[in-house]
């Protein structure tokens, strides 16, 4: 039987491990890879600490740092974990080949920003496709952007992005804008931002950076001439295998400040909770938080 | 009229720094050091990314990164900040020389470890004295040590630090231990520790790292041979010049997942509020939401 296991390897699961690991805990990592969302990161520039790392070169970094700690068990071959369950003493955890048990258990297993699913899509990420507004906005400086989305995320990041960009091009496949009002306000209030309506994203275009994106709109297909293009449909985090935790209506698992769930003995840190900001260094941050409350569990258990 | 005044320039301040500049805030940061506590710290082995730094170069690192954004305002002789209080659209900072207004308020100042007050803790901090047992506890292994203070933390760090130590003597100026049952039991089952009751530090010596530690008990004096002292008599958050926000017991300011404080529009981050764990990395992903949390409640203001 474990101490913790810990879901995932971004850097919430990576941080979790390396306290964990520190506090003599017997732990397992089960994470086909290491970095998680941040190793498909272009290029990170806060993260505090480092001026400018690409998202590779922090999975790297993190890796390198639990390597340090050998004694770290990493199954990185679970397939996908199916279930979180509890058991006697504690908790089991099955992956498709395996079935683990432990007294405690760390949810980091992320989350994915949902994509639009058109051409062109994955081969421009961090190409001009970008997911993270409060990330990548400070790369458009002067540049046209479209944000595709229709609520207060994508209003958010229309805000951002407009502060570096020239012009902003909202595209929603709603017929108009749905989320905060004085938001609303905001973005009908400046000049340098358009809204286009009940547009569909159709794909995304360009030679080594995006030039273009299509949409349809009234039955008609048109191009816009942009340098990149935000995706701000939500995201999908990966939590269904864990069943027996509070989450909200986005299917995030609810955290406190101590990054406790609703089951003592549960911890959960990173983008699959519902923390409101879906950063690296916030991930790390809670990650560290997570296992000093698994440790304070422990000692009390 | 700064759209964002960040007090402390710590692990959180600075990250709050780096994000409000990124999004094109006007941004005043008012600390008279860079780094904080952290810059106090020994060895930081547990910030993810760095394998191993001292405080000192962590709190170069911030500043280096923050230094990339010149257009961020640094008052760093502002005396001590007097008050943060409601103003015209936003909030008056007034320090002992000047009056600054701004529409948010993020408050990073921090706390300080409680200190014992005795002969030879400031000489031998980072030689043997520590504030912080997730941080050094591993230092200590096959050592033997003393953790000073009766409550909850003095016992969770015994039991940290146990994992690493030969030996661990617990001091309380009390009769007895108090806090939580199950974590005295704990610490009763455990042979490696002990715990000496009436029991009053009095001094701290050693060559170039501790090697002894006086106390008195009963009238009389006597002389432990322990090469750590764990110090875990409490914090004192630096906030009692923010009067308007709410508050524990502890005058940590209470903030939500978010880092919103009871006043819209007032932020705050790290040590200074009551996030269980007081740790680097845990703060500088506090300064980031704190830091996006202003720049949302901007956009909708």
């Amino acid at each position: 039987m474990h101490d913790a296991i810990i879901i995932g390897a971004g850097p919430a699961g990576i941080t979790a491990a390396i306290y964990c690991a520190r506090n003599k805990l017997k732990t397992l990592v089960l994470s086909e890879n290491i970095g998680g969302q941040a190793a498909l990161s272009g290029a990170v520039e806060n993260y505090s600490g480092y001026q400018m790392v690409s998202g590779a070169e922090l999975a790297k970094k993190f890796h390198d740092h639990l390597d340090e700690f050998p004694e770290v068990e990493h199954d990185d071959s679970p397939g996908e974990v199916q279930r979180v369950s509890r058991a006697k003493n504690g908790f089991s955890v099955e992956t498709a080949a395996k079935k683990y048990s432990a007294k405690t258990v760390i949810v980091c297993s992320g989350a994915k920003p949902r994509e639009l699913g058109v051409k062109g899509e994955k081969a421009f990420r961090n190409k001009g496709v970008s997911y993270c507004a409060a990330c990548d906005a400070p790369v458009f400086k002067n540049k046209s952007v479209a944000v595709i989305g229709g609520g207060n995320s994508a209003m958010d990041a229309a805000l951002q992005v407009v502060k570096h960009a020239k012009k902003v091009l909202i595209l929603t496949v709603n017929p108009e804008l749905a989320g905060d009002a004085l938001l609303k306000q905001k973005i009908e209030a400046n000049k340098r931002i358009s809204v286009i309506a009940n547009a569909k994203a159709t794909a995304i275009s360009g030679k080594k950076f995006v030039d273009a994106l299509k949409y349809s709109a009234n039955g008609k297909e048109k191009t816009l001439a942009v340098q990149g293009v935000f995706v701000e449909i939500g995201w999908t985090p990966a939590t269904e295998f864990v069943g027996l935790v509070e989450k909200n209506k986005w299917n995030e698992i609810k955290v406190n400040l101590a990054c406790e769930t609703s089951v003592p003995g549960v911890f959960a840190a990173g983008d699959c909770t519902d923390v409101p900001e879906k950063q690296i260094i916030v991930a790390a941050g809670m990650g560290a938080v997570a296992a000093l409350s698994a440790i304070k569990y422990l000692s009390r258990k």
